[in-house]
């Protein structure tokens, strides 16, 4: 019933990951390489599925759903009696929703694999400059959400109180990317604290790009 | 009672603008000028208010609003008796914020003033290249959105049906930003369409980046 087109290491589909085990929805998994043979999502079966060729999309019934952020409101508002993902006051929505944006406008897409791809052929960037590339938009990123979250009274042990929303789904995704990326956590202790403990529940840990059937131990 | 930070020719503000007048809210314009001065959004005045330091900001009473889809939905929440920027059945709301997502995730960021910035000083991108960069994150987005709109039922004079959305709010300020890179509009029809419904609307003509307090007609 639930089909998810999925990558390990993608945190756009690990977030998506993360909201349906913690709604407990039961979900297939469809593992789409983005770098074997040139990268499977510019694969024409996937392409007709999501004309932007990146992943995640999500197969609901007929439904074809692409983008994460708008993916998980639909979890949510679609299985609304499970554990609710988005608070119920204006105020707070906008806020969890600006958090998940500051991530999934402002760092990642400027860190996907096709920008990554586009520095090298067209500005013949190397390896170190594409990863200060990457770093530079983490840690603009990071001391962002640590501002926001760390100043906070709606925020506790979760980005809005004490449940994960939409927000978490979203920051733990990028905090794994920054330690790929060996980025020093230091400066960012609220980031830190709400990613232990969103890491602490059974939900984020299946959801982790190790626990993924198509995880690999290097590459 | 509502004040927006804004620079005429910020796709992001703009965005902001079209909401705020499709729902009859009257609101104070601040001009942020972001290339003046090294750009005044990285004054200690502004920055205090989005450590991000990126337009729009939209200042509600006492709340600082930040991440312009973010805003817009809160403004349709709050304001909800006045015409609907978001459909009601969760299928139709998750297909409107996929499309916003799509320019305000996967198109607008790569092309923000930062990111030009940022190709010059560690790549020595040329003026000519850093357009070519621009164009190239256009097109791939546009040819995705007239695939995603083109070929739905969904979409009629409008994203989403024959009403104005977030989705809309979103498309028409792109639309500026590819006119301004000269993209050949030509293999859009169904873009085109919904940009020239949209303009001939009051609420989208106000907004329009020329028609601002601080518009210039150079630079």
């Amino acid at each position: 019933m639930l089909r998810l087109y999925s990558y390990w290491r993608s945190s756009a589909a690990y977030r998506v990951r993360i909201a349906l085990n913690l709604k407990g929805l039961a979900y297939e998994t469809v593992p789409v390489h983005l770098v074997r043979d040139g990268g499977e999502q510019h694969a024409a079966t996937f392409s007709e599925l999501n004309p932007q060729e990146l992943v995640p999309v999500l197969v609901h019934g007929s439904r074809i759903l692409k983008q994460s952020m708008a993916i998980i409101e639909y979890i949510d508002e679609t299985w609304a009696t499970a554990p609710a993902l988005m608070p119920v006051v204006a105020r707070d929505r906008q806020r969890v929703r600006a958090i998940a944006q500051v991530i999934a406008c402002d760092i990642h897409p400027l860190n996907n694999l096709r920008v990554q791809q586009y520095l090298e052929s067209t500005f013949g960037a190397t390896q170190e400059q594409r990863d200060e590339w990457t770093r530079h938009w983490l840690r603009n990123g990071l001391a962002a959400l640590e501002h926001i979250l760390g100043d906070n009274p709606s925020t506790g042990d979760y980005c809005d109180g004490e449940a994960p929303t939409l927000a978490d789904c979203c920051l733990i995704p990028q905090v794994y990317n920054a330690k790929r990326f060996n980025i020093d956590m230091t400066p960012y202790p609220t980031v830190r604290h709400i990613n232990e403990t969103c890491l602490a529940l059974e939900a984020f840990d299946k959801a982790r790009p190790e626990n993924q059937p198509d995880a690999q131990t290097a590459g």
